[in-house]
Parts: C-alpha cells; sequence; structure tokens
C-alpha cells in the first residue's frame, strides 16, 4: 500500500486537517483529524516539515510551512486573476469602505481570493482562501447565475443550507433570483448570509466574455446597499479588460 | 526507491519547475525541467491533477492548481502576517503611490507576501512570492541587519551578486550598511535593484519586539525616496501592533 498514490492522498489529508481558525495542530490531533495512526503521521509530517511544506513550532506542534504557500503561490493562475483584479478591487475599497471581495467558483462553493477590508467594516464571514455554497451569499449567487445549466440543476435539485431567515432557501426563489441576476447583472442580498450585512455582486467576464469571477461588497444592511451597483459594475469592466490583456488568465476553465 | 519519501520530493520538483513567467508547461517540459523519466511524471502529474493540485489546460498542459493554493493559504501563519499588514500597506500604497511591499526572510533570501502598485508605478522586479538575495534589495538589507549573526557572517562572507553598479558588492559597504540600518532603524536603496528605482524598507517588529518582516515602498529615483520614510515607520509600528495582538503569529520563527 505504500505507493505513490497513498502517499499524496495522506499529506493532502495532513493539510486538510488544518482550517484558518486551527492554524496550529498537535501531531496527535493531526493523527486524529485525518484517520491516519500516529506513527504514519509522525512519519509523514516529518518529512513534510524536511521539505519546508510544514513547520514546527516552540512546542514541537505544526502548522503550514512558508514553503507550500510559496510553491501554491509563485505560478498560480489563481493569483494572476487575483493581480488582474486587485487595482480594481482597492478602487473599491477605497470607495466603499467596509469588505470588497474576488470569489471564483470551484465546484459548488464560491472560493474567496481575495478579501480587503476597512478596519471598523460591518461583520462579514468570507475570507482569504474561505468557502461558501454558491446560493449563500451574493458573490455565489452571481457564478451560480452565470454557470453551466448542469450545475444549477444540481443545486436547485438538493437542500439548501440556510444562515438566516434571508438566505434562499427554496428552488423556486432561486430560481428566479438566477434569472433576475442574468437579465440586470448584480445582485443585492439582504441579510442573507448575516442579519446585519448585505451584499451585492457583479459578474467578471474573461476576453471571451465568459464569467471567470464576482466582485462583490459587503456593507452594512441598512437598505442602501443597491447605491454601490455602479461603482462594482465599473470595477468589474476593468478587471475584464485586464483579463483581456493578458490571454493566458483568460484562457483559464 | 518508491519510497514515501522520493514521491513527495519528486512531486515539489514539479511544482519547482513552474515560475511567474512559465506557469503553463507542457509535460514533457516538466520531465525535462525535473530531471524525471516522462513516464514517472507523466504518472505523479496525473495523480497531482486528479487531487486539484495541478490542473489541465485545454491542450493538455499543465499549470498549479487553485486547490494547491486554497491547501496552502487556508491556514498560513504566512498570510497572518500579510493580512495583519495589509490594512497598513493599503494606507501606505494610498499616500504613497507606486509600490508597497511585505517581505519576510527565508533562508538567505527575502520573500514577497505581498506588493500593491499602482497602474502608473515605477518599474520593480519584486512580485508575490518573488525572492531577491538578502544584499539587493532595502527589503532584504533590513532583514539582514536584524537577522542572526550568523546569517550575516555567511551573506558577508561569499561574492554579492550585483544588478545594477548601485548594488552593494563588497563585504566592507555590506557590513557599514547594515550598521547604519540598526542606528537609525530604515533604509533608502536609489538605484540597487533598477537604475530608476530607489527602495525604503523599515523593519516590522512582533509582540516580543523581534523582526518578523520588512516594510518597503518603491518611488522613482529622484532624491525624494528619504520623505517616505516617516510614513513607513508609522506604519510599521501599526503592523506590530496589530501582531502583538494575535500571539500565533508573533510566535512564528
Amino acid at each position: 500500500m505504500r505507493t505513490g498514490e497513498s502517499v499524496l492522498s495522506r499529506a493532502i489529508r495532513i493539510f486538510d486537517a488544518f482550517s484558518p481558525d486551527e492554524k496550529v495542530l498537535q501531531v496527535s490531533e493531526i493523527a486524529r483529524r485525518t484517520g491516519l495512526h500516529i506513527a504514519t503521521a509522525s512519519r509523514l509530517i516529518a518529512e513534510l516539515v524536511s521539505h519546508g511544506l510544514l513547520e514546527r513550532g516552540p512546542d514541537r506542534e505544526v502548522r503550514v510551512g512558508m514553503r507550500m504557500w510559496e510553491l501554491a503561490s509563485r505560478a498560480s493562475l489563481t493569483l494572476s486573476l487575483r493581480d488582474a483584479a486587485m487595482p480594481y478591487l482597492e478602487d473599491l475599497h477605497a470607495v466603499v469602505g467596509h469588505h470588497a471581495q474576488l470569489g471564483v467558483r470551484d465546484g459548488d462553493d464560491v472560493l474567496f481570493l481575495e478579501r480587503l477590508t476597512a478596519r471598523d467594516a460591518v461583520v462579514n464571514y468570507s475570507r482569504i482562501a474561505g468557502r461558501l455554497p454558491l446560493h449563500i451569499s451574493s458573490s455565489g449567487l452571481v457564478l451560480l447565475a452565470y454557470g453551466p445549466p448542469e450545475l444549477q440543476e444540481r443545486v436547485l435539485a438538493r437542500p439548501l443550507e440556510q444562515h438566516t431567515d434571508r438566505t434562499i432557501t427554496t428552488a423556486e426563489r432561486l430560481r428566479a433570483t438566477l434569472a433576475e441576476i442574468r437579465r440586470q447583472g448584480f445582485v443585492v442580498t439582504p441579510g442573507h448570509v448575516h442579519p446585519d450585512a448585505a451584499g451585492v455582486a457583479v459578474p467578471v467576464r474573461d476576453g471571451l466574455q465568459e464569467v471567470v469571477a464576482a466582485l462583490s461588497v459587503i456593507v452594512p444592511n441598512d437598505g442602501r446597499a443597491p447605491a454601490q451597483v455602479p461603482a462594482l459594475l465599473a470595477a468589474a469592466r476593468g478587471v475584464s479588460r485586464s483579463l483581456s490583456a493578458s490571454p493566458v488568465v483568460a484562457a483559464r476553465r
């Protein structure tokens, strides 16, 4: 069973044991979470540490290493999209305040590549490299609305997780919302993720006019969220222009 | 030889084959760069693709996958430092324009965790997850000046790579510069990396007063770079305060 396949799978399980709230774990805890025997986990962790993919802290606890981040980031197309979007995200953030975010679809989730946050911003559940199911947030709804029909049918066919009493939880309401997004080109989600916050999201298109990302802002849920739509639409146009200028990113998906 | 060790090592060699300028590679090119047999490279690439750590493009060419970025980023202390610094880096960028950067030492290099760039900024060689030898740039010099004595002796003892005719290339000048940095708490490097650009860098300390990063700006090489020092020092104090409030980051190194 000591094949190449199983070593990589187990290494991935080890990285999966960490989360934004648990960035530092004991070896025994990693073994417990991965279901690996403690001896197997220890040996694999030692090798990952020797390569710098994991690091050990002062009390032998383990964390994700800088080298792992470097290998993932240096040649990442994910970061190319983020780089193209960053100047516009900054402008948006400067104008709107609160949170400005860039999200992409990965499977049935939105994965947030970047979030700029004002120090006194309204509450927000997303974070960098964080995920949310597509139907929950404004970014996810935009990515779902412009996603493949089979994705929409899959999401519409199953129970929809609820975050607040405003979250979309019925197929009927979700279907109507997706149609509305395609018609008007944006979505506002007052209180869908948290009662105090409203999301506003618009699609970002690549050089081939395909939707490759969602730009969003999170503002207080005070009824004024729709005022952010023009700034978001303008920023999304800027990002699309940058993407058209760098075809390697446009070729993504 | 099909041990767990060699599988991981080979997987790392594959990721190392990519660079910011070559984000998309053919399998044959990966085999050539890694020195792996084409069959071995193909098999390992297929497994990395099956886990989402690599992705295939339309012509079967290979690139780093979004999943790799997610595993590396989600629980990264590297990104925690970057998150603590980000609001201050944005403020700095808004005030100074051009480039604002956050760098950490990794071995004998400075590794840039973040760079904010104005659309019309002066030329700059650093990039996210990019590296430069410590003696070349303002950030590297700061990290070297506050680094362990054995690191300084190691760097001082060997030939110093030259980028421009202003780059520090003698041990004598490097030693004097490091002493000056420790005395004044910042460094200005006019034309050291590129003739048209000047770097200004200051140390960022954690809650234990250890230097854990360098904040820097890159501005035109017109003699006015020293005017940026007060804004940089103020931003570095802000980052230090954020780091003191989150001890897990302060425990790093």
